[in-house]
């Protein structure tokens, strides 16, 4: 049964409080997930333990049947729009809210052990923008990605516009924190995997690649790109554009290099 | 000479006043830029003509070269932050303005009568996102693209937003807008183009198609996709994805159809 909450300073939702200041110092131990899709990804399909659940009243009605797969010991909350807004910090027109518990990130190279003998994996060096994160995330899914590893430097795919944007892929393919780029090479290529590093100066040319059956995408930031060690250990991957223009953004690179790679030679 | 604006009133600096609540409107005869990446694409590429600068007066020197290339009778108006931000009616980080004519725009037909015998165009149906469309004109640009075709319902790539994303390709990517999406498919098929609709219930599978030498890539708005009609005249092609997840960005799937179709048997 939902539980009606009236006063903004109610403090069964603290949780909910002030999203977007909390957003910026960052959350140990939970995350926020909002909007219907990814409310959905959320209960279905993730691996996360949901805490609570905030809605606006008129929402409840179009997510109802998601929550009947919600355990009844957690607690949906329902709001008027004004308390929600009052609440959360900001106008929240999606209306749906909920916090989750992260799960333990496990080592790299448990993670990879357990992949099957055919596997794609992405693996992110210094991605500091959560738009592309996300993005990356998405296109990870889309083309059955069986993992995603981060350096510490890239950003948290947890956070909520990463989540948003990745359309909730964030919440379903698996990723890990490794200790360095150096680190996630030498993982990658323990567990047999093809490590393919896209980078301008790369000496293969993508549409030409034939991809192993353990393969592994390295992306870097579009403007420093993967450093030159890690570059002179891997195979290095380049797509040739037009003349004089500015390089792809790194999210649709992801998506360009994951089509090729999961579909060539089939 | 830079003429240096003291007075948030000043009339010569009219044309920055309010710059997002004037872009909410629309620009009928002007288009604003923003950013150095943009400035230096619109002095250097581009095909319209400036009508004046406003920069801040830290950013002068760093874009001083390009300024170089301006004629004589522009005006450049430099202001501290503070008058800037007031003018503009929010904090212009960048410190890079400039307020240029839009170009008229070619008949459809005239257009793409122009282009080589082998070209690849883009044509977009519905598409209302501004970050959409930018970042179609930065992959158009990427895999050299001859020219991109808007129907009525697509937004303005000249929107401030647009350009932004768009790294400046929607200043550089030559552009025209069509009637409706029948008129598009006519005249592309008038001027002997091969018209590729992407839909996820496409006949073809991208990874499989052999481009012709005039090759059209027509792109739809994520949710409602292209129309029926529009597919039953047209050479539809897909993208396979993994079981059960949400479909790709429309911008990265340009990405994806445009290499692909950019490189396919070369």
């Amino acid at each position: 049964m939902p539980i009606a909450v009236t006063d903004p300073d109610d403090p069964c939702i603290e949780a909910y409080r002030a999203v977007r200041e909390r957003d910026l110092v960052g959350r140990q131990h939970r995350f926020i997930a909002e909007g219907e899709v990814v409310l959905r990804l959320l209960l279905k399909q993730s691996r996360f333990r949901v805490e609570s659940l905030l809605l606006a009243e008129n929402r409840l009605e179009s997510v109802a049947d998601a929550l009947n797969q919600l355990s009844p010991d957690v607690p949906i909350y329902t709001a008027n729009r004004a308390v929600m807004d009052t609440v959360v910090g900001f106008p929240i027109h999606r209306g749906i809210l909920a916090v989750a518990q992260r799960a333990p990130l496990p080592p790299v190279g448990d993670m990879l052990s357990r992949l099957p003998e055919t596997a794609l994996v992405v693996g992110l060096i210094g991605l500091a923008n959560h738009d592309n994160v996300g993005g990356i995330f998405r296109n990870a899914a889309a083309f059955g990605a069986a993992a995603v590893l981060l350096d510490q430097e890239t950003c948290d795919p947890l956070y909520r516009k990463a989540i948003r944007v990745s359309v909730g892929a964030a919440l379903v393919v698996p990723f890990t924190r490794v200790a360095s780029a150096d680190a996630m090479v030498q993982a990658l290529q323990d567990a047999s995997f093809d490590v393919v590093s896209l980078s301008p100066s790369g000496r293969e040319i993508l549409s030409h690649v034939q991809p192993s059956r353990r393969t592994a995408l390295l992306l870097g930031a579009e403007g420093p790109g993967l450093p030159a060690d890690l570059l002179a250990r891997t195979r290095t991957v380049s797509i040739p554009m037009s003349g004089g223009f500015d390089s792809l953004n790194v999210a649709t690179t992801s998506g360009i290099a994951l089509h090729h790679l999961s579909t060539a030679g089939r």
